[in-house]
């Protein structure tokens, strides 16, 4: 039985009769028009409000797989490094984190770095070192994964404990795009030779490692495209499965998320087979360039706000997606109505 | 001999060379990295700043096309009542210039209303009430269009003297994709079959008519195609040619321009054949589902910011457009470099 709330029918309903009498041509504010329902519906609420304490929470691990098989652009040093710079406050999330307003959580899920390297608050939640190399051994164990999915249902409660409105999943770690690509193919039955991208920037020969890599995941990992947890085992990884939590924690509390790239794409999936009540709280922020993406969220049914060729990940395709939330709040909450404005409408 | 200044090309090289620097793979900003480096250009610096002063200047006319054809879904009187709609903050852009931080400026140029119905330094601008229907006579008189021109050339140097350091023009005007199209049609030799719209949400038979006017109006304008103010006064508007001269006005005294919609689209056309150098000082703010505004994007080189569907006009989708421009602004000035982060680089 689900432990997830519905969103709010009746808010839905009543932002959908509120945007035929605001002045404007119907439909012609496009797709802020089925958005603006959305956040009616999530909110609970007609008129909406605009999202005002969105929080973005930063899931950091590494990739056993990139290690091992070298199926990335950059050495895996580069997570560890990238959590300090996230702890500094220079990485793009952080940039767009300050524009929208978003708080940043940056959480060493599974890092494969000497703990020292950074804060005892950010480690301390770490699951284990790295993952498994999934082309040839699981991620990590079923209790592992479970305390890794308890792990993103904390993440979640913490940052809605604070009044965040809003929960945007962001990831970091070299590699993480063969797993994330594994678990789409798996959970879509999508063949990894229309799926498999190249990550961070890979080149040709890496690009045919990675792919070789990722269809020996998919052959391991089948068996388990109905039992979410032991796939998550095999060839998931901790910060995924975390992000899997995150997002069904914020869902079984009633708050929304901004899906950003291929990573979240994975774990949405993930978290719809679940618990499928999961999806209606998610929103599509961006259409990343990675082409796993498009099929995870053409499988949710999500079609994308932005589609700024990003593939980045760290949450900030979403970040940007949020100014379009927003703008589909605004206005349906603030524009005049044909009679309040004294505007004629045409004849309906 | 062009009056308008170059953008900078060092800044815009320098703004490539950061890209490189920033602690992200290259490229991974998609769309934001080039949106970047033309911030760079037209603001004459590396590192950029976010724009924090945008003007929109709302230009209102009726076509007199609409009225004795029957070209749009709405009766011309919502031109006026519109333009009260503005004024009193209900518009869509209303609300999106607030939530972007927008000045709002609402001008008159040639709405057909009695002039009382609006506050005179709202009207006191006006060139003429309404156009002349273009699929049969002219839009207006030679003199004008050249007093339309300086109208957008004066209301240019009017928003720009109150600092601002971004011009959207947004348009109002019941019909006023009709001359748009056909301006369109004419300056990128575009069969109106493959470029004719529904604007506000038009049924099949006034479709069928406004096909029928525009084509009519190529007839008559296709003579002027090289001679940009014989053109506007065939077969554009007052609002159109203001439309054009503010944003030749805003090139000239070096503050970028963000475009919205087809009308915006159809100026713009129009302002590089009177100067070529114009167009690198613009940027293209969304595609409108209105066909001919693609076309319009394709024939001047730009690359849309935002696609989220809308028709709507009135600046409404360069006002989405400006939280991009300035994420692209913000990263490229804020993020950390791989040395200042010590981060590591891929081998390059």
């Amino acid at each position: 039985m689900s432990t997830i709330p519905d969103i709010d029918e009746a808010s839905r309903k009543a932002a959908v009769a509120r945007q035929a009498m605001l002045t404007k041509p119907s439909g012609a504010l496009g797709l802020l028009e089925p958005l603006s329902a959305w956040v009616c519906a999530v909110q609970g609420s007609c008129p909406p409000r605009a999202f005002s304490r969105p929080a973005l929470v930063i899931l950091a691990g590494d990739h056993g797989v990139a290690r091992t098989a070298g199926t990335s652009a950059y050495p895996p040093e580069v997570t560890a490094q990238m959590v300090l710079n996230f702890l500094a406050g220079g990485a793009a999330a952080n940039v767009l984190a300050r524009m929208v307003g978003a708080s940043v959580k940056v959480v060493d899920v599974s890092v494969d770095a000497d703990p020292a390297y950074a804060p005892p608050d950010v480690v301390r939640h770490r699951i284990r070192r790295g993952s498994g190399s999934i082309h040839c051994e699981d991620a990590m164990t079923r209790e592992e994964t479970t305390a890794s999915l308890d792990l993103g249902d904390d993440l979640a409660a913490t940052v809605i404990d604070a009044q965040a409105d809003i929960v945007i999943p962001g990831d970091m770690g070299i590699g993480n795009t063969t797993p994330a690509t594994t678990l789409i193919c798996i959970l879509t039955s999508t063949d990894p030779a229309s799926a498999v991208g190249r990550g961070t920037g890979i080149d040709d020969a890496t690009l045919t490692r990675k792919a070789a890599c990722i269809s020996l995941a998919i052959d391991r990992g089948r068996a388990f495209s109905h039992e979410p947890l032991g796939l998550l085992a095999a060839v998931g990884s901790p910060d995924i499965a975390a992000m899997t939590g995150l997002v069904l924690g914020a869902a079984r509390r009633g708050v929304p998320v901004i899906l950003d790239g291929i990573v979240s794409c994975a774990a949405a999936l993930v978290a719809r087979q679940m618990d499928p009540a999961v999806v209606a709280w998610m929103t599509a922020g961006h259409l990343s360039t990675e082409p796993a993406a498009r099929v995870a969220l053409a499988s949710l049914g999500l079609v994308p706000v932005v589609d700024l060729q990003l593939r980045l990940g760290e949450g900030t395709g979403a970040l940007l997606a949020l100014n379009a939330l927003n703008a589909a709040a605004v206005t349906l909450a603030e524009m005049a109505t044909f009679d309040s404005a004294g505007v004629s409408n045409r004849d309906v």
